[in-house]
């Protein structure tokens, strides 16, 4: 689907005002950042870059787009649009610079996850669909990445897709899921689309199809004795794990083994328990326990201490629609635009909340590493520039350090090779590793930003 | 896209049970249902049932398709299906029958909003994608249509592409919002899409790409006389508002008017009152108020009870993602099955927890009118089969009623005209009117029904 649409009105009508006034190629600067970490985390993981690149290499208007365009109407029932400007679209092909952090980096409040350079009214143009994507999958990476620490080592595996928000909420939330850290999930589009592993064996109206629930374990068995998790809940929990563990037997003695049991009602602490000794007294150690029923990191956590013997979770609804906070707060901000001259003029917007002032210039992110061990992260600097080379001659290559932002694209063609989503899923996993016992991390901002917003203040 | 692997592994595992077993035949009835309204609402409004429609008609495997499903291994790394059920999904043709309330009817908790009846594969294999298209939508038409009624007649206006799950979960988020009753959305796509009107107008950005906030507003009437909505809060918001006015003085004396000022930040309801005495000052009796940020139900009606004069009401983040309960929790339960002499099996699922217990039965929903004024309904009756030709003939034949669930699919085929977008909203919106002010609306349940479970649960 050409997605050059998604975006608001308000982004078109805006390029119509540039293209109007004869400003719409002055080139700008915009930054795309969150003022404040999602779930009381002090940092997130940035995902969704691999489609925010998709949605930028295939901008274009369609020729039935542009004429829904030329049937947009004004309050005095005239077109919104004029024909030179409706031309100028169809003939439009992006050209920014587009900077960005790889997917899997572990982002701070304040800094840029992407910055765009180019001509104004493309670099505005493209706000809305840049912010959906990376809003949400940066989200739900790092909800992921919370339940996964929760489960201390056992597996998760994502299973949301009946109540996530839309088909592409599920899709893009078992991606993210999957870079946070799960081992898989139920969408069997998104393992055909992203080639994520996918799991499943039955749900319970396998069962209730059959007359007995042995039965159906075994017919289950005979069809498939190689992927045999048998959920037994559907009627008195314990019996059916007596029930699922004779056919485990049968499978045992074919060559093949039961792999799991699920339960997904009751108390699963104590349910766990009685699985556990059930399945150890049938000399079934390495059978799993999966659990499943409305869990995230909390519920996680809760069991754990209280004991359970679960050692696969299924996560659901809270990890896909981030239930306790569905929405990441990005913000998408103009911060310098280059006048006749040529000459950068920083921009802030002023706010009577000074936290939603935004911070001017053409930012950089550097993470700077212990002299002592490189792989350790010291502090992240936001600086002005990238390309200030009195800056990099005296602090940068004296310390080992990192330059958070890449470059994405050159002039509208992209020069980054997208990583494979399971080198992303390594560095997410490497990455949490590291900065998660780090509550007070330092974040600074170079004293020459902040003065340069000190100063525009003023003005 | 096509959407068939739009679903959970288990519904394909479970079919290759099915089939290995030599009942995926069997015919059976599903229904689709939630057990508790959100929002602490009495109902929900149905919606989402185009797309699970187009999805429905779309349904097949392609090859590429069946590669992967073919891909898959199983514990002991050997295929987890077999050839000759791939080549029955490559045949595959979807022949259901298919009942579903038309979108915009009012839905109470347990009442089925879809019933699908056909072979026991086929009928299971769309239940994930079913629960995901109507559970998101039905929560957002029915978010909408509270905030709707909290804006007291005043227009809504939905704002979220930027925070929404997805792209998609801003789409049809998009749609829903719209059939729940707002204006229009700033989501071009939407527009395109679904014939939704669009509204836009200025960000902060173009205000921030001026050297003065009045200068920008002028750009922006010279270049759209007909579309002026200014952002008044980008430096001060009473000064904003005070060149708004200016400009809006120039647009009139040009034969245009200015259409409104739009509030983002600060004392809402201070500002509005503000801007209100300065706009009616200078005669500008219906130029618009909007207001929007982190604005829900509940804040429109505080803000309306401290007397804000806002009369357009932008909604965002809290609507397309259903903050504050970003999901429906829409089940899909087998309720009957036809034994090989071609008798029907009823079946529940059982749960400790007795609303979690389902109803069996092919089930049908009544709704009753009263006599005197068949407009207006007085309560609903979950019935057993919609064919009970005593029950009609005693009951249904002496009292207006209307039967909702309607026929969609007949072995597969459509025999169903979806209505317009507009239609729908129109419904809604009356439906709204009628059911919102009756707190105790009653739904029963037939005691043939409720007799039938006893029995079943007693086995």
């Amino acid at each position: 689907m050409n997605l050059t649409l998604l975006t608001d009105l308000y982004q078109l009508t805006m390029a119509y005002g540039y293209w109007k006034t004869g400003n719409y190629n002055q080139r700008a600067v915009f930054h795309l950042y969150f003022r404040k970490s999602p779930f009381g985390s002090h940092f997130a993981i940035a995902a969704g870059l691999q489609q925010a690149v998709e949605y930028l290499e295939n901008l274009h208007f369609e020729t039935e787009e542009i004429q829904y365009l030329a049937s947009l109407r004004g309050a005095d029932k005239r077109p919104l649009f004029d024909e030179s400007f409706l031309n100028k679209l169809q003939r439009f092909k992006f050209d920014c610079d587009v900077w960005a952090m790889p997917e899997g980096t572990v982002v701070f409040p304040n800094e840029p996850m992407m910055r765009i350079e180019g001509p104004l009214w493309q670099a505005q143009l493209v706000e809305t669909a840049l912010l959906n994507i990376l809003n949400f999958q940066t989200l739900i990476a790092t909800k992921a990445a919370r339940v996964v620490a929760a489960a201390k080592g056992d597996s998760v595996i994502e299973f949301g897709l009946r109540r996530a928000q839309g088909t592409d909420g599920a899709l893009t939330a078992s991606r993210a899921a999957y870079i946070g850290g799960c081992i898989g999930t139920s969408n069997v589009l998104a393992g055909y689309k992203f080639g994520i592993p996918i799991r499943g064996t039955h749900a319970h109206a396998w069962v209730m199809s059959f007359d007995d629930e042995q039965a159906s374990f075994e017919a289950y068995a005979a069809a498939m004795p190689n992927n045999c998790i048998f959920l037994v809940d559907t009627y008195n929990t314990i019996e059916g794990i007596k029930k699922a563990i004779a056919v485990g037997q049968n499978l045992r003695e074919n060559g093949h083994k039961l792999l799991g049991l699920r339960l997904d009602s009751g108390d699963l602490c104590a349910l766990s328990i009685a699985a556990r000794k059930l399945l150890d007294d049938a000399n079934m150690h390495d059978t799993n326990i999966v659990a499943s029923n409305d869990l995230d990191e909390y519920e996680i956590t809760r069991l754990k201490e209280a004991g359970a013997k679960i050692n696969i979770w299924g996560v659901g609804t809270k990890l896909v629609t981030s239930y306790d906070q569905p929405a990441l707060g990005g913000v998408y901000k103009l911060a310098a635009l280059q006048d006749k001259n040529g000459h950068w003029q920083y921009k802030v917007k002023r706010s009577e909340d000074l936290v939603k002032t935004s911070l001017p210039g053409i930012q950089q992110v550097v993470r700077f590493f212990e002299k002592t061990n490189t792989a350790f992260p010291s502090s992240d600097l936001i600086i002005n520039t990238p390309i200030d080379e009195h800056f990099q001659t005296n602090v940068l290559d004296n310390t080992p350090h990192e330059l958070l932002l890449q470059a994405i694209f050159k002039k509208g063609k992209r020069v980054y090779d997208i990583p494979t989503i399971a080198e992303i899923r390594t560095k997410t996993s490497k990455n949490h590793a590291i900065f998660s016992p780090l509550p007070h991390y330092k974040v600074e901002i170079d004293p020459v930003l902040t003065e340069l917003r000190q100063k525009l203040l003023l003005c």
